[in-house]
C-alpha cells in the first residue's frame, strides 16, 4: 500500500474539487505510477477552490496539482514526473533502445498530440456551459478530437499497449481518454475504448483511483 | 552547417504550408537543437496539403511533423526527440540532479501548459476564422492564455532562461510563444516578450529558420 504519512516521497494533490473532476484530477498519474511499482508515497492535499500560497508557486509555477519531490529532487508536470519514475524503474519505462524511446514519443504525443483536443471538448461542456458560442463550437472540437482518436485507434490495432508492454505511456494516454468519460466520443473507437478498460482494469490504477477520491472527499462540507 | 544531404540523422518538415504557419512548423524545434550543437542532418520533406502515406504514418501515427531517425532510434513528436537529443548533450540538457529534472518540466510544461491554451488563439483566428461563434469565444481563450503567459512572467522573473541556462526547454517554450506572433497578446507580458526575443536571437534558431522557409519555398508554384 504506497499511501504512506512518513514516506519521504511527497505529491500534490487537491482535497476538494467539483464531482466532475473526482478521478481525472492529474495526480491520478503519478499515484498510479507508484502504485506500479509499489513505491510508498504520501500526499499533500490543497482547497482547490482557494488561491495556492506563492511558496506553492516556487514548486508548482502554475498553481496545478501534482507537483513532486522525494528528497533528491522537486519537480511538476505530470508528464516529467512520469519520466522521472520511469528512469528509476523499468518496469514503467524501458532503460534504453528503441522501446524507450517509443514509449516516450508516446509519452508525449499522448500530452500534446491527445490531451489538448480532449480538453478543448471537456472545457466546452463544463467551464463553458451556458456560453451561447460554446454549442456551437462544439462540432469543431470533437471533430479535431475524434481525428487524434481515428489514428490512436490505427496505431494500436491489436497491440495491448502503445509501446509493446505496459509503460508511463499508457498512464498518460489512459488518462487522457478519461477526460471524455461524460461523453460517448470514444466508445466510437472500440479499439480505443478497450484499450482505456484495460489500463483501468489494473489493480495499481484501482488503488490510485480509491485513493484519490478518499483524499478528495476530505474537504466536503460535513 | 547542420544541414547536409549526406548526413545519417534524418527530420521530416513539410515542403509548402499557408504562409502563417511559415517559421512555427515544428520541425523548427529540432532543427534548431540540431544547430546548437552542431550535429548535420537531412530533411525529408511532404505536401503538406496531401494526406501522409501509410508508410509514413507507421513512422509518425498522426500524420505530423516532425518525425526523426539517425539510424538508431526513429520516434516521433517534438518534445520526445528533444529530450533524446538532450540525453546525447548537455547543452541541451543537463546529465543529472536538479537542473535535468528542472529542464524536463518546463519541457513539458511548454507542451501540455502553454501551448495548448495558445494554441486554441491560433485555432480560432486561423482556422475557424468566419465561424459565427469564433469571435464570441475568443475572449475566454485570450483570458485563459493570459493566466498561463503571467505564471511564466513571474516564473523568469531576470532570468535569462527558464532552467538556469539556455537549455531544450527554452527550444520548446520560445517556439510556443511564437505561434501568438499575430497578436500582441505576448507583448501584454515584457518579461516574457523579452525572453522570447532571446530565445529568436540566438544564431542557432536564425539559422534553423531560414533551413525551414527555404524548405517550405520549394514546394511553392513556380
Amino acid at each position: 500500500m504506497p499511501l504512506d504519512p512518513a514516506a519521504e516521497t511527497v505529491v500534490t494533490g487537491f482535497r476538494n474539487t467539483p464531482e466532475f473532476a473526482h478521478g481525472i484530477v492529474r495526480d491520478i498519474r503519478i499515484r498510479w505510477a507508484l502504485e506500479e511499482i509499489g513505491r510508498p508515497y504520501r500526499t499533500e492535499l490543497y482547497d482547490a477552490m482557494k488561491p495556492r500560497a506563492d511558496e506553492y508557486l516556487q514548486w508548482q509555477p502554475f498553481g496545478q496539482v501534482p507537483a513532486f519531490a522525494d528528497g533528491k529532487v522537486r519537480l511538476f508536470e505530470s508528464g516529467a514526473i512520469l519520466l522521472y519514475l520511469g528512469e528509476q524503474d523499468e518496469r514503467l519505462l524501458p532503460a534504453a533502445g528503441q522501446r524507450r524511446w517509443d514509449t516516450t514519443a508516446w509519452l508525449i504525443a499522448a500530452l500534446n498530440s491527445v490531451e489538448p483536443m480532449l480538453m478543448q471538448i471537456v472545457t466546452l461542456d463544463i467551464f463553458y456551459v451556458g456560453k451561447p458560442w460554446a454549442a456551437d463550437a462544439r462540432p469543431s472540437a470533437v471533430a479535431l478530437a475524434e481525428q487524434r482518436l481515428a489514428r490512436l485507434a490505427d496505431a494500436l490495432g491489436d497491440k495491448d499497449w502503445l509501446a509493446g508492454r505496459f509503460t508511463i505511456a499508457d498512464i498518460a494516454m489512459v488518462t487522457v481518454l478519461r477526460n471524455l468519460r461524460h461523453t460517448e466520443i470514444v466508445a466510437g473507437f472500440p479499439a480505443v475504448a478497450a484499450y482505456q478498460a484495460r489500463g483501468e482494469a489494473r489493480p495499481a490504477f484501482s488503488q490510485a483511483l480509491a485513493d484519490q477520491i478518499a483524499g478528495l472527499k476530505q474537504g466536503e462540507p460535513a
